[in-house]
């Protein structure tokens, strides 16, 4: 059946995520390490995160949590609490900087949906992607919006059974193997992957462990409506 | 036309939700008077917690941030980061208890559910209220889910469009005027005011700015099943 429904992820496939929460963890390592100059903060911090997942999930107010409870871990409880409001202020930075595009995500957008049906699919914070997609300006583009609490193949598959989709005209786009493609192609469906320039350790997926067929790959978001029309011309 | 769809509020309404938040407060109160007595610590966090609500959206990781953000400002930064880690540690708490159903919650879902389809529409933090549904035991009775960044007229009504409900066949149910009988009622819906012992501040709403008609109130969710027999009656 030829793609009627085209989803995209949001975060590091349509606007910069990943970079925001970088250049936040360097600054928490600078200031972690004038009070404990040899502590592993970047794994430290990863810990923390992989810990309280399961009852933070993602977004920016959990990365909040787990510096904060990092930071006071690895001093020790030394550290003033001046510093931890240095920390809750990054926060609230990265709740409010401007959503930054990709490049060509306007165009290639504005170009398939004249085809396709487009969906938004992320995980995350309710309230922090809602917020994103509006400042992105992209919101009229999509005939619908799934924010979900994971990606998994039953939260996929809840999706497209509540929205009458087939798998076999469905076609998910986006930056992360673990939550973009392989779930989507276990279903059945088709998978395209475009790679961030980084990508959080917890996304990472061992290649060895990747389906065979069901997805492609693509440098940019720029290549996507070309794949599309020969994967629908065969 | 005869009521079709039955929809419920989440917290307070089906969970107890606002008592967990007023015992933490209280705890934040005694903390934070042993460092400052005088502190009016229930006003400067409702501050805080309103100034920050545009950022952060609803929920628990929203109030462990503010509560955090509230101690180090009625300190001066003079908090040990211990204490800091105690606050930490309370949302945590609050963010695994079990969820505690309210009085005559699960009988009267079992008997309406008979007439209506049910669906459970609750405003907050995505994770934490799929967390709470997961852990009611209530998640089979509800033909749908919606978790909404807030309620408004607008989110109403996408919800209602997207599910190709007609108000007049749709009755609301919850324990907040503000969140779950004013946006519902002037969307032309019919809805059910059952009060919980306690509401958030923010939440209030003066008596005299509700309307005349359009929707019931209840003194406990026991009598509903009675009150929609006796509308469809009319």
């Amino acid at each position: 059946m030829p793609t009627r429904v085209l989803a995209f992820d949001g975060d590091d496939t349509l606007w910069h995520n990943e970079s925001r929460f970088n250049l936040t963890q360097a600054a928490l390592r600078d200031l972690l390490h004038r009070h404990v100059p040899d502590a592993d903060v970047d794994g430290h911090l990863f810990e923390v995160e992989m810990r309280n997942l399961g009852l933070y999930g993602y977004g920016v107010k959990a990365f909040t949590l787990s510096m904060m409870e990092t930071a006071i871990q690895l001093t020790e409880g030394r550290i003033p609490a001046g510093d931890l409001q240095v920390i809750l202020g990054w926060g609230k930075s990265m709740l409010t900087e401007p959503t930054e595009l990709l490049d060509g995500v306007r165009e290639s957008l504005l170009d398939v949906s004249a085809r396709y049906s487009l969906l938004l699919i992320t995980k995350g914070d309710l309230f922090d992607q809602e917020s994103k997609l509006a400042r992105s300006g992209l919101s009229e583009m999509f005939d619908g919006v799934e924010i979900l609490s994971d990606k998994t193949v039953d939260t996929y598959r809840s999706v497209l059974r509540r929205r009458g989709i087939k798998p076999d005209e469905f076609v998910m786009v986006g930056n992360s193997l673990r939550s973009d493609v392989v779930p989507v192609v276990a279903l059945g469906a088709l998978a395209v992957h475009i790679p961030y320039h980084v990508t959080w350790h917890h996304e990472h997926v061992l290649e060895d462990s990747l389906p065979n067929e069901g997805w492609h790959r693509l440098r940019a978001i720029a290549e996507l409506s070309g794949l599309l029309a020969s994967i629908d011309r065969d």
